[in-house]
């Protein structure tokens, strides 16, 4: 298993992390396989979505507020319940397939850590399988 | 890695995949196993969930579309941010676990391509692992 | 395959169920690997979250509960729509690291299984891959 570091700068942001995956396909020298991509953090997940026009993922953030409001008359004491509940719809892991060291991602695809009470330093970590 | 195509349409639909899925286990004379069905475009994706009654995932369609609306004032220029947000939220990837050849799903579980954006000829790969 | 079984007590709830894939883990002598953890229902899921108050897994199924209400005018006969809506916006599985036959989660995190037309007894199924 091998444990990656992502520096957010704000409370929501999309962070591509696509190439550090790549990287840890190929010095795995993963000749065919699958990689976990999995966020060992609970007010932060991990998506794949579009990489071409940055408005997507700045779209999703909106999105995610509208559906849930950040002040919500929520019970616990924190106060970060919102980004508790995005965390969960975006989900903990995702999982790529990997073809001769290299990902095999559709051609608009890029992999996301999917920041919700930033900013902060996260880890994600990168698991892979035969 | 297998490649499967699938042709929707309309805008939305929810498109069931088991038999081809089910097929690929077969062929592949997976005694016992994971298979990961993977979506590699950005306005599709993939889950799980009823098979008896077609109304339940036309209700999924109808309460996706009232909790992201496809006209929502978005910044993306191609105006189909909806869709990328729906695909995020039902993930790109599903497992299912296979033993003597057969995919092991839940008496009313059958596994959905979800087109948010069609009609279109759309691609789903197949991996399996041990 | 091992399968565990849940009982959930109230329409919607929340079930830590980590204990038990941990000790799956162990009784595997899992050295390294991943854990899928599956369900086989369509309106229930599972998803992974913070652990420390249980008032983060309350507010989730309230805001769930408003994102989804529970009449909301579908169609599907059984009147449980927005349960299969909820279970596949948390998904039908999660995945897990192992190493040393433990279970790699963050500090906050823990394994739930979400019930959202109980209450049920369920059933969870757990997979070992390498």
């Amino acid at each position: 298993m091998n444990e990656i570091t992502v520096q957010s700068k704000s409370r929501t942001a999309f962070i591509d992390i696509t190439s550090v995956v790549q990287q840890f396909a190929a010095e795995k020298k993963m000749h065919e396989g699958l990689i976990t991509v999995f966020v060992p953090h609970t007010t932060a997940g991990v998506t794949i979505n579009e990489n071409a026009d940055p408005d997507v993922t700045a779209d999703m953030e909106t999105i995610l507020d509208r559906m849930i409001p950040w002040n919500g008359g929520y019970r616990h004491g924190e106060g970060n319940t919102a980004a508790h509940v995005k965390a969960s719809l975006m989900g903990s892991s995702v999982q790529v397939i990997v073809e001769n060291c290299k990902l095999r991602l559709g051609t608009w695809q890029s992999i996301y850590f999917c920041e919700f009470d930033g900013p902060r330093i996260r880890n994600v970590w990168l698991k892979e399988s035969a």
